[in-house]
């Protein structure tokens, strides 16, 4: 597939003419990362929006003494940075590529005229930003309320519902993610990470297989959640 | 004013002309809440998005064993309830009128055909969800990384940023907050927030007037927030 082709074919431009998209098409910049390169820096002014190509990138947040806590790992369609730009601030957030990524950068003023001559668009830009809004309140109230083993619980499934592919053992989440990853998603020490997680693997719950999780039983997991 | 007046001056609709926001208030319910009235209950499922036209109302979600979690209060102009329509799912959070309160409240077929119609509407939904979402990743990260002080300070420039009236004294923040209240906003105990409030107050960074926190001195307390 072209690479024309291949941004066609984003769910972000799918109800598009052939002709708003040529003018859509116009006025992008198309950019490569390498691994572990950033796209921005939590606290830079904010001035781009980003669709992902290709590639996977990690959305975070550190703290000043050196903790990251984890907001999202972005796959192809996603859109990052709306939020700070139309808020008019700076990035909430660091973007890092955790593998080679291709993403679609339009200026604040390009953004806002596609916008405003084609509302399906803008429509899947309130979906998208509705969905992360979704999962950050339930972030949020995951590490205000719940206790470790109800936090990773928690987050296992909503990992599941977003990134789960079925498979023969159960469904797989498909993400490279370390034991220090899901750490900082949850915001607990890596030590009690991998000790929970010996626990739901004794406990029959998850097996771990090419450094992906296995959720084998998503109704007692949830159990796990209180 | 009329009824009518009061809804054309809300933001929301400001760029309409008259033919365009004759439309838009044809299929718009207008709804009456009294204090302590629920709009929707966490888990409900969401079928209705809302424009607050007067009053106040609180979004909150409550653990399962009764603990709150404050994640904001909504003033005047607020949209609210799109972010679960929108992602297809169930409210995550619920709302309460904190006082008497009007709301105009569309269903989402109707809001889904404003927004195509009116593109300038859909501008503004993605400026108020990218503000909400910006805040809520705010508002993870302080409960992830900081200390009981570092919370509460941040929490309090926070709302004197969103609720902040300049005053004689300092910064008086808008809204009539108990201890309760604050300690469900930093997910700390109530007395923790009282203990820390009169350090603040001690240090001259505070005073409480009416019910009303006046922050005097925002340079010294945003040295707390590390």
């Amino acid at each position: 597939m072209g690479d024309l082709a291949c941004i066609r074919s984003l769910d972000l431009f799918s109800d598009l003419t052939d002709a708003q998209f040529a003018q859509v098409i116009s006025c992008i910049e198309n950019r490569s990362y390498s691994k572990e390169e950033f796209l921005f820096h939590e606290g830079d002014r904010a001035s781009r929006i980003f669709v992902l190509k290709s590639g996977r990138i990690k959305l975070f947040k550190n703290s000043w003494d050196g903790k990251e806590l984890i907001l999202a790992f972005l796959t192809p369609d996603s859109i990052f940075g709306e939020d700070a730009v139309f808020s008019g601030e700076t990035y909430s957030a660091s973007a890092m590529a955790v593998e080679d990524s291709c993403a679609l950068v339009f200026t604040r003023s390009n953004i806002e005229r596609i916008l405003l001559e084609n509302p399906g668009i803008a429509v899947k830009v309130i979906e998208n930003l509705s969905r992360r809004l979704y999962k950050s309140t339930n972030q949020v109230s995951d590490i205000a309320f719940r206790d470790a083993r109800g936090r990773l619980a928690s987050a296992l499934l909503r990992l599941s519902s977003e990134y789960g592919k079925p498979s023969r053992e159960g469904t797989v989440i498909d993400l490279n993610l370390t034991h220090q990853d899901i750490a900082n998603i949850v915001s607990l020490s890596r030590t009690t990470v991998t000790n929970l997680l010996l626990d739901l693997r004794d406990n029959e719950l998850i097996t771990i297989k090419n450094h992906r999780i296995i959720l084998k039983d998503q109704a007692r997991l949830a159990d796990w959640v209180r």
